[in-house]
């Protein structure tokens, strides 16, 4: 199917306060992120590269050590195996995009 | 650099109404685009991968002769050598990735 609703998929909470519509495609996944001020995305890593597309709010994001608050509009470049983690400055959406597809998230 | 702002990065619009901003990480394309309400997206195709996020407006996408309008939060997804092409029925925002990265638009 080319058209998919992502509300429409199973809404999952992987992290407190992080709420999640995976997406996937033939090669990547997109995950429609809705997050709680003041949730926390604890430090850890993963083969994947990750792009995360900030649509509203404030969120920190700290990368290999670089930190930066993100508004909307801005990008977080994510490389294979960086050690990131993060932090709701506010109530934010976000679409995060990973290469390849996550399979622990299919 | 791990984070960007991709309004700093050059405006181009290679489809009449279809302006955006890219950016490139190691593996992938996004593109943030600002489509004008009647722009039109010429039939095409290219071996990339495409995924495409509404986020503001619809923009109805015709993808391997399938016609769907997305609203926001709807995702189309645009097989590796799919035919597709769209017309902006309102002003939209979209972001799409692709995979792999989009030589043609360094």
């Amino acid at each position: 199917m080319p058209f998919v609703n992502p509300s429409e998929s199973r809404l999952r909470e992987p992290f407190p306060g992080f709420k999640v519509h995976f997406v996937h495609s033939d090669k990547m996944t997109f995950a429609h992120w809705t997050i709680e001020a003041g949730a926390v995305l604890p430090e850890h890593s993963h083969p994947h590269e990750q792009v995360a597309n900030v649509l509203d709010g404030i969120f920190e994001l700290t990368v290999d050590g670089e930190t930066k608050q993100l508004g909307p509009g801005s990008v977080g470049i994510i490389p294979s195996n960086a050690v990131h983690s993060g932090r709701a400055i506010t109530n934010c959406r976000i679409i995060d995009a990973f290469y390849p597809i996550r399979e622990d998230y299919r």
